[in-house]
């Protein structure tokens, strides 16, 4: 398996990446398609937000059933928080794709990301259709990528290509993020596509375990938001044979690190981001408990603030683990920064702290906490909390 | 029943606030002193972390028999993770108070506050608290307030007088916070003092109710440390009767609001705090969901990075509010930001914003959410986050 941080041709799919003036920067990119020649094999995540926005509701029920030929996606505005006129306008906006692709309306899902609380303007939007419809091409991911950006700095592609039932088969995908990225997935938005032959019911299992390890283990600041969506459509065009046990769990791998790769780029472009910090937590009583001191770490500003500072503080580490309600024993936990081992058995490792400042200058570094209390394990992903995530976050208007 | 933002004179009780040199800066006050005559009626309220610093292990332990004579409070070391070391640190600054008071070393409660994982120097520390034996007054508990501080920017005292029992008593209290505050009353110390006649019992009883609704309802960054200790001493110089039913919750009630006010400083002085909001929470389904969407809102990163900016982030706000896990429907609720009503059944409310905005510019303002589902009502007080916190917490160091 070769696993690729860009794009990868997967037949059966053209991309585009448009703009419809939807966002306030004159012509930003800001409409992206995804198109299938016919209905496919799709399948979904979604936010579990109380609030969701008007295209998930839609996009959920209709991925529901297994089949999508097109996904649309619009930046500038998320359609959140928009009521009956929201949701009309999301049905309206898939029946212009439709009208465009010549195909059902109701195996277009939509997506949203941007302001909450506005509707976008439904006459630059289907202008923007007619014009994506005619720029899609097989070699359009990236266009498609740089389309769904809100405040990314970057666009973020990534691809796998593998050897499965006697063809060679593609995953490509594209994701956007950088805000509000949290325990589940906030204001994130994932799109992988294949050419591999699998049923709905073998592409969802898929997609739910490579979400499980990548988008849903990743955190920038905690929260959660309404439009989260990761999609996934096979097309088939590969043509190989039905697949046996071992090589859905081959192809879930694949899909896995396709998602991966995205999730890390993810939290590497997360608002005001200067750090990529890995954190493990092993030796936990449960696993859940595992999980749950992982993310208290994650998400505390303290930490956060810390790890900006490119401070090795143990006593903020510490009291988040501790804060989180999992079972720990001061006495007992290893704590290493950087590599280095910077607190045992309940005690400072005296002169280490110095060691681990220098390892935290580094861009990427992980905190691992062993509680050595039994076998639990979890890993996250997270950031630093920089001014300028205050910044962008204080000046990014309703 | 007056409140004060400021100290009263309590009988039985003397105070002290001193330089010992725990803290780098020089001429720093870190050691405080709090004293009564003999062993009076205590209560306690601590840290829910599974970490527990040194002097909180021992405090609890020591206010769970009811009976205090003094309490010794430095700031610059948490004396938290340091192991054995650390437990007989905390033993041995009791004994050097109890041995400058004449009193039972058992009788004295330690507390710390600072940096976490390291012993502060037992002699400097044994020769501050010879100095604040000497130097207790009963006017001494601005000077205590002083020397309790951390980051905090100003001593924060309140205090309470009435009638009770046929006499007029005091209630008098100082605390320190600043940062890591939040929901259980993270790395905050509090000291309550009244020269009312009551029982153990009675005493524990109103500093529960008095803290459920003050300490317990604030937070700045929803860390919470192993240090968080609330004391409060009745000396029973007021020599009032035994308190019947109604003046037992006249009592609570009185202390309840010198907890309250020392909360509010507590919120207003957070690190890098430019705004203190209040959020009130009505209408849903039960109490503890109310609670939960409060805290939510009050501890999401992006929504105090948006008060920060002064921007009625009506998104940010029900995003956060969904993300809770707490019954909602967004086609029912409500939304006040500073008195405007900015969303409304499902929808922005068409030009509230700007009014919205203008008073977010004032210090202080109301979110007031109505989900319209139930009685449940819960209210929070927090703050904002700044460059500052960012900056405090960046540079603060191991």
């Amino acid at each position: 398996m070769k696993v690729l941080s860009e794009p990868a041709r997967v037949r059966g799919f053209r991309f585009a990446g448009v703009s419809a003036g939807l966002k306030t920067a004159a012509g930003a990119k800001d409409l992206g398609l995804i198109a299938a020649e016919n209905q496919v094999s799709a399948a979904g995540v979604f936010t579990t937000n109380r609030v969701k926005a008007a295209p998930v509701v839609i996009a959920s029920e209709r991925v529901s059933r297994g089949r999508l030929q097109a996904v649309v996606v619009n930046s500038g505005s998320a359609n959140c928080f928009t009521g009956k006129p929201g949701l009309r306008l999301a049905l309206n906006s898939c029946a212009a794709v439709a009208a465009e692709l010549g195909c059902d309306g109701a195996g277009v899902a939509p997506c949203s990301t941007g302001v909450i609380g506005h509707l976008y303007d439904f006459e630059k939007y289907r202008d923007g259709v007619r014009r994506a419809a005619g720029a899609l091409s097989e070699d359009g991911l990236e266009e498609f990528a740089r389309a769904i950006m809100t405040t990314d700095t970057r666009p973020k592609t990534a691809s796998a290509t593998l050897r499965l039932g006697g063809r060679e088969i593609a995953i490509a995908g594209a994701a956007k993020g950088s805000g509000m990225l949290s325990p589940h997935m906030a204001t994130m938005l994932a799109f992988i596509v294949t050419d591999a032959a699998v049923t709905p019911a073998q592409l969802r299992a898929a997609l739910k375990g490579a979400s499980a390890s990548s988008f849903n283990a990743i955190t920038v600041d905690g929260d959660m938001s309404t439009n989260d969506t990761v999609l996934a459509m096979a097309s088939g065009a590969a043509e190989n044979r039905a697949l046996g046990e071992r090589e859905r769990s081959l192809f879930a791998e694949a899909m896995g690190a396709v998602a991966s790769s995205l999730a890390r780029q993810l939290v590497y472009d997360g608002e005001g981001a200067t750090k990529l910090v890995a954190i493990r937590v092993r030796g936990a009583r449960t696993r859940a408990d595992a999980e749950r001191i992982a993310r208290r770490i994650a998400n505390s500003p303290l930490v956060k603030t810390a790890f900006f500072g490119c401070d090795p503080n143990v006593g903020r580490i510490i009291a988040a683990a501790g804060a989180s309600g999992a079972a720990l024993d001061p006495e007992r936990l290893e704590l290493k920064v950087g590599g280095v081992k910077i607190a045992s058995r309940g005690m400072l490792v005296v002169g280490a702290l110095q060691a681990a400042q220098e390892r935290m200058r580094e861009r990427e570094f992980a905190v691992e906490l062993d509680l050595k209390l039994g076998s639990g394990e979890a890993a996250l992903l997270t950031s630093d909390l920089s001014f300028d995530y205050v910044k962008i976050n204080a000046e990014y208007t309703t």
